[in-house]
């Protein structure tokens, strides 16, 4: 299933009104550190705090009036959630949100805040996507998956529309990977303003799957990988984004969680922004050399904020001074 | 001595293409919390990361060819003492600046990072101001002082003229204040574009000598209050602030500690900007609900966002859940 510029296009026709067009970011100290001239895309400040914001309002906003009526279904126990939650509260659709029953008290009552009715389950012994597949059936609801489809992914792909009308041209522009929802989307919009752009994903290191598959041409699956960027540990990119970051991507990096959280913290630090782990991939592969800059106009997607502080604050005084 | 919106918008025009043109930032949650519309000018993301560059800029680039060739001293431990260093680079004006030695490490290392000379002192056994008055008369620098200057104060003011030019007109804004320059000047730039405006100051309850001043018409002075927000440890309004913000100000405010730090976390966790104690004053009046807000668009300065993250993670994790 193909989507291209004129989806992201239309997407942003869609959602213009209703998203927030966060500010395009830069600081002199990140530019004496890499060489380049860097800016940052700042997702963390979308509506719900998260880039998802904008796939979910492009998914919901185009379903006919009977399934608007009926409602929409979302598995998640992350920004996905907040964003199918907000978004339906926006359109008048009524959400359901299939959480962990261990999901953090935070998230639950952040999407529940949002007026989405939340299902919880077992994870030990449900299957969330099988449950929301028959919960849908039963109720006669939409599911609306996390990234593999391409409203979705039309709709993630206006976040590097907006910097590269904002920013103007780029010589490099790096995106974090989970699923691939946001970086194929920004990666379509990229290639189409902005031709010589190379779009560089950046992933995990434990939870390498997308790189693996990038550079085998394969599809590779990782069950569950520990690391802190917990909206990459999706298993592997998706039917409709495997082809999509094969066609459109130019390279794949991963970084540790210790350079993930090295680098998060030096954003909370020097660019006064809060920035999730996950949120923090691409600007952690450039503040870590990963790849060379120097002298290159570099765009940064910050994908989202959503961190808990106290998390954060334990982790920031367990570090090596 | 005067300073009136002329000297605003003359050293607008001396800073525009050196300062950051900083972000208005907006945010839902706040609205539903208050009740009002709330525009958020973050100085978090000036240079350096407070105000304070404004006011150090527009000073700096006045001084005459010869002035600059001696170059400034300026006596801060604080966000001072970093924008007379990094404005004095920017305009190759060599800047001594006198801090004491027991100032944060990170403190003295980010000034002399900015390419300044640091001279320490003992704060037991010696005065600041009076060390920085003799270092000037020996090697013929100027004196760079930290608010009761008209040059420093035209140059905060720049931050409320930006606001008002990029949210519109405002019922209230809200100002830090410590020495009273950027009240006084963001007070003087509000009355001129908006003169239906309420503009109120916000202080740490400790810290209260401005509140009690601008209430009883005399200047009132308090010794070392113990407060976390530092830049609001200033024994008193200036010679010249203080009947600026006599005639500018409509009403002064203070918080607790208590209330600050709570402020601060919800604007880091929230609205995903990392802000300083002093930083969040303003905000913190707002949502704890010191003034009535309500249906009313509200301007809110936010200083600076340069804190310690340790201390930070230190205090969120001391504080009760």
């Amino acid at each position: 299933m193909d989507v291209t510029f004129d989806d992201v296009a239309r997407a942003h026709e869609r959602i213009r009104a209703h998203a927030k067009r966060t500010p395009v970011l830069a600081s002199s100290q990140v530019d004496a550190r890499t060489g380049a001239t860097v800016f940052f895309k700042c997702e963390n400040f979308q509506r719900m705090g998260a880039f998802k914001f904008r796939g979910a309002y492009n998914a919901l906003s185009q379903l006919s009036a009977q399934q608007k009526r009926r409602g929409v279904i979302a598995y998640s126990s992350g920004n996905h959630a907040q964003a199918v939650a907000l978004a339906g509260r926006m359109l008048g659709v009524p959400a359901t949100i299939v959480m962990p029953e261990d999901a953090p008290r935070v998230k639950l009552e952040a999407t529940r805040g949002y007026g989405a009715e939340i299902v919880t389950y077992d994870p030990k012994s449900a299957a969330r996507d099988e449950l929301a597949h028959k919960l849908a059936a039963e109720r006669g609801l939409s599911v609306i998956p996390p990234y593999d489809h391409p409203h979705i992914i039309a709709g993630q792909g206006t976040a590097a529309k907006e910097l590269i009308e904002d920013a103007g041209l780029l010589d490099v522009l790096l995106v974090p990977c989970g699923g691939g929802g946001l970086l194929s989307g920004c990666a379509i919009a990229a290639k189409h303003l902005n031709a010589s752009c190379r779009v560089v994903g950046v992933e995990p290191a434990t939870g390498d799957d997308a790189t693996r598959s990038f550079h085998t041409k394969t599809l590779h699956t990782v069950r569950n990988p520990e690391t802190i960027a917990d909206g990459a540990r999706t298993p592997s990119l998706g039917r409709i984004t495997f082809p999509l970051v094969m066609r459109h991507v130019d390279d794949m990096l991963t970084v540790t969680d210790d350079e993930l959280l090295k680098a998060m913290f030096l954003l909370w630090e020097r660019m006064k922004i809060v920035v999730e782990p996950t949120g923090a991939l691409a600007a952690c592969a450039l503040l870590e050399k990963k790849l060379d800059a120097a002298g290159k106009r570099v765009g940064v997607v910050i994908s989202g904020g959503n961190v808990d502080l106290a998390w954060a604050a334990t982790r920031l005084l367990a570090m090596p001074r």
